[in-house]
């Protein structure tokens, strides 16, 4: 048996893997020795074999409690991304049991999304008459960081931003920008064709490139945790979103949206900038009417379970949707999808899933027309 | 040069085909002599060479009034059914200029959909666990009509039926319900899913192969038209009627959707059942919840448009939608798409087309959830 | 229970089918009340239900022989089909035992190809430069005969015949020239580039089109056996032979090959002419050739078992074969798959398949390029 | 405009782009600084801008002569990979002149072929019941060395070896592997069952992956140039030749194909193992028959041109087909095939290309069937 994470986005060390009974690993540290949670390896040459996987430093994640209610994911034909059953976290260890079903055994704390699949989804994007594709910058490790726009700018057009995975283990935030992506290209799609008669949309499928190759949970190549990097971003710290703030500044924004997964709680929600200094009432009751529209559209998604509310002013202005909500005084979400599942849908196979994540995205067109007409 | 009508569906009396500058041809009529306007043909051997078609008898089809702003159908791979541009109606002449770009070119008055892919549409369905196939009964030509049941019966479940296709050239229904079926079983769709918690939906994609197969526009092997049969349907003249009115009477029906094609108006629309005697607010507000929800969702539906309200009590009960509703008390809709383009958001290279259509039925689980709670 | 055969190539009448242990049917005549063997039909609602099939008039078909051995072909999903293990035959009746996995089950003597798929087939090749598409002649039912006329004429270019399904429920025969057609249309293949380079290939992927789609086993519309037509063919009674002789006597033939399934024999082999007057070396020996080639390149194919030979002069002259080779002095074979299993390298799952006879028409170029040079 | 080589198989240096008119790029060395000649990188924000592409250290590559003749792989959908006609090498310097059709265009030496690509292609290969996967041993970066074993050992069947890609940048050795494994683990080829049926074939796609992702044209991680590694490979400098010699060790050796890319010839040859000592009249005779039935098999194979021979007793061991043809006393080749194109058919539009390497690859099985008795 032999376990490897040397592949885009592998993250795991092996503590020891002689009894299959007993495989013990550590997740590695994001850069910076801050963050960890994201895990996906290959286990080959265990066909048939039952084996007990322990992730021993489970207890030191960002997030412990998050392994409460996992299941781990698993592939054998890199396509079909199903759950392992018998996922189980006591005393700070993460456990489970499966007995692969080929010669190779992916595991993973979410279906990946490699780069290269990246790289494809901005080609077969941009070969629609309906996008432009630019880079706004560099990152830290050289890579271009891709924006699509989507629709022709025109007087009184309405100028949206939809952004995906600053946190790079987040990797369901691309696996939904591909719906939302494919409904908005699709020429048979009518309220994809009437959202562009009224509004541009400049689309980030992936802010973290870096973090996303080397396997990160939570920040970019240099450590740094870009979704607390906008208030003041710098080229050195922080390139990706200092790039996108600034083409936010240069196109101004109505409506942003920024796509997440959360580790903990098992629902899709909304993070609003309720907290920000000067929340107006258009603010509120465009959001209300986004999460309701969203909710009928899409009954993955709910408005029962989420964040707490920041109290008035006290949002962290160094997060996207305060800082963009603040500074463009126009509505400004966070979507988070759960790594686990839907509590209120439970799916036993798949659990949440890169299936799941595209239906919502390609549903996130009826509540932006639903707001687009009172943005401003 | 060549002409042939001679396969699924096909439509045409060739009256001289000898100069390609001007090429006669007449429709032929459905069985009963009353209808036609269907037409559908292969010209072979026109590769490169510019085709002047005429179809001399337009002018005395069921709807002459409909060429006005019709453009013809036109396919060289049978995938992709584009328009001929220059289409036009004079002096009860349908005319039109193409050159053909393959040796093969087919014209249709709207995109086909065979026999054969009926009958793919009806297996693959039948592989999904939420389906249960069953034959209803038999037609005239001794065709199954087969009814797909979704959703597993179950205390307190509404009870819908979405039947089409009951004029069989108004292909665009069976199209439409490629894309109803397709999210109705999509496992990742939430709405899909929430809706069958709730419901058991009936789907009869074909009322009359029969005149499918014949290439008829509006009746059936014996020349019925079958949605004027509802009242008191028999096995000799509308068998495809009697046994999904007897399968309705067995099920009871809280939502009936029948889905057509209109020759004349460019627009998606509905049509209700105001005229039946004892039409109740629930009747009313449900179809207009309906009416506003599938044009939020979809807005290649518009309600502007459409036909005229019968006056109270003066429902033809003859037709499908008016018995339903006078029979089970129920909310019954006539859906309507144009066999040209929808006028509001014209498509030069399809016009009104498959992909549409396919989209216009999958939108359709939108205003059905709308409804469902309030339909008893 | 219900069993219907009233769709494309459908043939079955049901005797007695109230009892699901003992279905008992017949199959239909082809026209002309002389040949029977083909059967193809579908099961409604007999899912989970084991279910006893009993073909009662099979001792009285065209090959009772040739139920000694053969499994029924069996699809659920119209795209897959495998073989029915539990087939046997005694006493004049072909009795299997399966139990349907889905609504629908769909039994064969072999898997069918629809007219629509044809038409498909026609489609799709005539979308390559490489192609020439054209209309020979009207079958009695009205259909088109096609021809594909694949490579650009030119000085000094062989030119050779590839004929298929004179025998309708022969339909391997039109599965094979999927994949000999595939394969000659590839881009990327040297051996089609070089061939073509050298060669005009004219195909006629279905040489009875009306028998097809009646789900016939031998003969046309009127009961013509077609291959028994060739020394002096009419367009009153076989139209298919007359205008494609007409095209050969135009063009010449210096390679025909017509590709048959054979009832009985459960291997792939050639059926020469040697039997025509005038038999010559140079026929003979591309004849070895042609076969030692495609035995290397597709093991499939053997020489083992097949028909006896003509004695010298007394080929029968009615037959493609024979008459083609004795009317250009050219090199002429009969191809015969089976419809149960290649004996040699059998298959318990599929038997004798769909994607095995593409197999076998893809490597048809091998043979048909080793004896290019030496044809005239 | 902006020039990017961040990504899988990269690799370019910008002198200068800030003129569109004349891009001065340059090649980057591979480790150990001895090769170059492999580039890859993409353009963004260059869509119907006339560029003029300019490589200024293409003088100073491994194969400065390999330019002559050579015209650039570009994309822009990462699907079709076309050629640049206006491609030319004069003084030192290879320039193009293209415009970019879409916002991005990849430009490269020949298709990549990724490492996400070939972790699919293992994962699809280990879902055939044909095969079994293993992990030989670990590069120098990491990565997992992979074989899969093709075939059920068993008394009396010949071992094959075929490997590829030890150099990194010859990536149509891989395209070939595809070609090669589809035709292997096809069920409905006959050629591959009865080869399975013979044999059991080992198969390293890639046996090079390090230098494959940082885009080199030679070397690994630590610059070795692998085929100068067979005489006594370690562990320390090319761990990926000590794995793969050690398990032929294990098994013997009855053939060995091993697939490269020639930067010079335009033609698909093979280089034998002539120059060894000991070279016996058996490896010739199936040398020869090798080579002419995959000339048969495949016309884009050739004889003519190719390397000259190795004196007797002259050649090098320390390259993979001289060490195992001496190491084992058997066959063994080294595959050439072109960057450029196959002069003897050359294809405008594509040159020698990923669908022209699959053809080979899968026309492969037919030389190894015709030694394969002969092999001991």
């Amino acid at each position: 048996m032999h376990i490897s994470d040397a592949f885009d986005a592998g993250n795991i060390r092996v503590v020891d893997a002689s009894d299959p009974s007993n495989i013990q690993l550590e997740i590695k540290h994001d850069a910076g020795n801050e963050h960890l949670q994201w895990f996906f390896f290959r286990v080959s040459g265990a066909k048939d074999t039952p084996c007990t996987f322990r992730i021993v430093n489970a207890g030191k994640t960002s997030y412990p409690k998050a392994w409460s209610g996992f299941r781990t994911v698993v592939s054998t034909d890199r396509e079909h991304w199903g759950r392992v059953a018998d996922t189980s976290y006591a005393d700070g260890v993460l456990t489970w049991q499966h007995t692969p079903e080929a010669d190779q055994a992916y595991y993973a704390y979410f279906a990946p999304y490699s780069h290269e699949r990246h790289l494809d989804l901005i080609a077969e994007a941009s070969q629609s008459p309906r996008v432009q594709a630019d880079v706004l910058g560099t990152t830290l490790d050289g890579r271009d960081l891709e924006r699509l726009v989507v629709g022709t700018p025109g007087e009184g057009k309405r100028t949206l931003w939809v952004i995906g995975r600053q946190h790079p283990g987040e990797s369901m935030a691309e696996w939904w920008m591909e719906g939302f992506l494919a409904r908005l290209l699709d020429e048979s799609d009518p309220l994809a064709r009437k959202l562009l008669d009224k509004a541009v949309v400049h689309v980030v499928p992936n802010m973290n490139p870096d973090g996303s190759v080397r396997g990160h949970l939570r920040t970019n190549a240099c450590g740094a945790n870009l979704n607390r990097e906008w208030h003041e971003p710098t080229l050195d710290r922080a390139p990706e979103v200092k790039v996108v703030r600034d083409a936010m500044d240069t196109t101004g924004v109505d409506l942003c949206l920024d796509v997440h997964g959360d580790e903990e709680l098992p629902y899709n929600f909304v993070s609003g900038a309720e907290g920000i200094p000067g929340w107006t009432e258009t603010q509120a009751s465009n959001q209300a009417t986004f999460l309701d529209v969203y909710e009928r559209a899409n009954p993955d998604f709910q408005q029962v379970y989420g964040y707490g509310l920041d109290k008035p002013g006290a949002a962290n202005l160094t997060m996207c949707t305060n800082q963009v909500a603040k500074r463009f005084d126009c509505l400004a979400m966070t979507l988070e999808m759960p790594f686990k599942d839907n509590a209120n849908a439970p799916d036993a196979d798949v659990g949440w899933s890169p299936g799941r994540c595209r239906a919502l995205g390609a549903s996130a067109l009826d509540p932006i027309m639903a707001v687009l007409g009172s943005l401003r």
